[in-house]
């Protein structure tokens, strides 16, 4: 939680963090400011002080609503570090970023750098800067690793974001089987009224419309995938290709608030009119798998503890694993899930290897999606529910929606 | 132009580039890849040599439909990295750059990094990767800027798809001014038949409805604002404030293609009912601004000379500007436009000062807008079209919307 930050920045020697880029789809930044409309601020961060937010006097309004302590950078004038830099643009940035560590009261130290933002132009610069200010060294990784340690455990107040992003989800997630269940088969294809096959890009087209009605945000897409598609995980699906009856369907779906703030993700798989006996046995093998493993969830529980498990579970059923098969791209081929929060993808992780020490402690939120994968076969099935460690001990899926393979359709 | 981008390379001394992220909403990669579906690439591009594309496994699919010759990380495991450095990730990761930078073909030599992402974790490992490589340079801001140069002039298809997306963005400002001409007054306010005040962050849901309706996304969010908030450039507008006659609205909308492809940028200044005389007199300037501008744009012109120019026509007019009272707030306070493609600023720029060299080359496409600001007085103005430099030195305004100020409501 961003209380532990100090403390947090203590344990791993850092003196600040100077973050970069705009505050929307910027987690770093946005962590701080919520999601102003700032294109490109700079951030200071120091130890036990309360954060300095230096922004484009263009952009005045909207850092006064931050609440943040601010500095226009209008009194950190370009032209005046181009000029004492004799025109070397790499100099002069470094010299700015002097200007505005100095402005925030960071003379020397461990300084955290990161941020999301075409790094190149501050590459330079950064490398340059601890020639300009003796004492200071940079830490990029470190700086990262801090804020993502920070964020993985989440306030009541962020809790609440991520469980109303929850409910637009699965509102959304209604609408499609709606739509879906009130058109017809015909010949092996899911037709409308007027017999012409409904496609996947006409799906995500209604998805992202729901999406923009409910105040919800796709910037990184939706999965919609079926038959081959849904076995290749992070296959998307193709927009002109026509839903078939008796296919396989996984459908991902990752949005977050407008302006870049909180995310949900969640994930059914579905077989329109009918289940083929293969696919309907490889359903019944994850959904067995899932509820095994949400009954099993303790809090501090290792998360790589939980991937083996579920590797154990899967090869019980007999199917290979990235456990017991490393590169293995059939069965179980990818991890339990992810930490959830102002990225789709973040800390605590569930990789099984021996180094990841992370943990479901009380406040994280993370994905629970076992999944298997055919792709040869045509089939793919993932559940996946966004889960929150309340601090009481239980495991809450913050937004419920049936598990049905079947989406019956008219005849 | 892409094709440009050798020579681009030549010239600044470059044997490589080396660029990262994910290819959504991230032009250094995205102008090599579309925008697929892939949420983290490396992308090696030698100089007179096809680029090469390291994907991630389980975007296989997606990675093999940008067409470009490409390998899967899973040849290149984390695990084996992590080992060889003795569990030291900085060192496991600058290793791992190495390995592709070999399989690429690059050795040594001038090699520009950059790509948008939280870059932390990169700047560690790139800062380490020259003691691994000697030989080797690293360059950011040289990288950045021969991507932007290349970037600077459009092909025809970049064209075509930036007027599309001109012709989504002035199909909803159509809207949005149908909307609000169909509401009427009441009281000083604009009201719907229920009687009750529209709202800013109304208007804006049905920007957002009907932007996804049409297939566009909308990251950056839409400037909606009214009096003191249409004075500060970027201010975007208070959702909550309800929608008021006679007043200056600043409506500047820029959304992208779905999947973070070609932005559009373009404004208009509106007065719902009428407009007093000091909203008119001061549009009035705008417009003859814009259009005397728009009018002297010439091929090969000098962004510098059309900035100085503006602030010249301004200053006739009695306006402060920026050019000849540096740092002011009031009158005309930034430059009069920027190019757009990938990113929705981008060169060529139009500072004044000396050392900005940017040209109107033919296939730049940019935008032509002219503002007044005066917050303390409740006023703002500003008119904005994207434009194209054609090859046959024509300037060609990409979608066509009426300039009108005043926007007629019921009685």
């Amino acid at each position: 939680m961003r209380q532990d930050l100090d403390a947090l920045m203590d344990a791993r020697g850092l003196d600040a963090l100077l973050l970069f880029g705009p505050a929307q789809h910027n987690p770093a930044v946005a962590y701080f400011t919520g999601a102003a409309h700032l294109t490109s601020v700079w951030l200071v961060k120091p130890r036990g002080r309360d954060p300095l937010l230096f922004y484009n006097a263009m952009e005045r309004d909207e850092a006064a609503q931050t609440g943040l302590p601010s500095r226009s950078l209008s009194d950190f004038p370009w032209r005046v570090f181009l000029r004492q830099a004799e025109g070397d643009e790499v100099r002069a940035r470094a010299l700015r970023y002097q200007a505005v560590l100095k402005a925030a009261g960071i003379e020397a130290g461990r300084v955290g750098v990161t941020g999301r933002l075409d790094f190149g132009p501050p590459f330079d610069a950064l490398r340059l800067l601890p020639t300009l200010m003796p004492g200071l060294t940079l830490e990029g990784l470190t700086a990262h690793q801090t804020l993502l340690a920070a964020r993985r455990t989440k306030a009541a107040e962020e809790v609440a974001r991520i469980r109303r992003m929850g409910q637009v989800t699965t509102e959304v997630v209604g609408r499609v089987a709606d739509f879906l269940t009130s058109q017809r088969g015909k010949d092996g294809l899911l037709v409308k009224a007027d017999g012409q096959p409904v496609t996947i890009g006409e799906v995500k087209r209604r998805i992202n419309l729901w999406l923009a009605e409910l105040g919800a945000e796709n910037p990184e897409g939706t999965i919609f995938a079926q038959g081959h598609d849904a076995g290749v995980p992070h296959s998307t699906g193709r927009d002109d290709e026509a839903l078939k009856l008796g296919t396989m369907i996984v459908f991902d779906i990752f949005p977050c608030e407008a302006g870049g703030g909180y995310f949900y993700d969640f994930t059914r798989t579905w077989c329109l009119g009918y289940a083929p006996d293969e696919a309907q046995a490889l359903y019944e093998d994850v959904l067995a798998v899932y509820r095994q493993t949400m009954s099993e969830l303790t809090p501090n529980g290792l998360c790589r503890d939980l991937q083996r498990r579920t590797c154990e579970l899967f090869k019980a059923q007999g199917h290979p694993t990235s456990c017991h098969d490393p590169g293995t791209q059939q069965g179980y081929v990818h991890s339990l899930g992810h930490g959830l929060g102002l990225d789709v993808h973040e800390a605590p992780w569930f990789g099984a290897h021996e180094s990841n020490t992370d943990r479901l402690e009380p406040g994280v939120v993370v994905t629970i999606e076992p999944g298997l994968y055919y792709p040869e076969r045509g089939l793919g099935c993932r559940i996946e529910d966004t889960v929150w460690a309340r601090p009481d001990g239980h495991f809450e899926v913050l937004a419920d929606f049936p598990y049905d393979l079947v989406l019956p359709v008219k005849g």
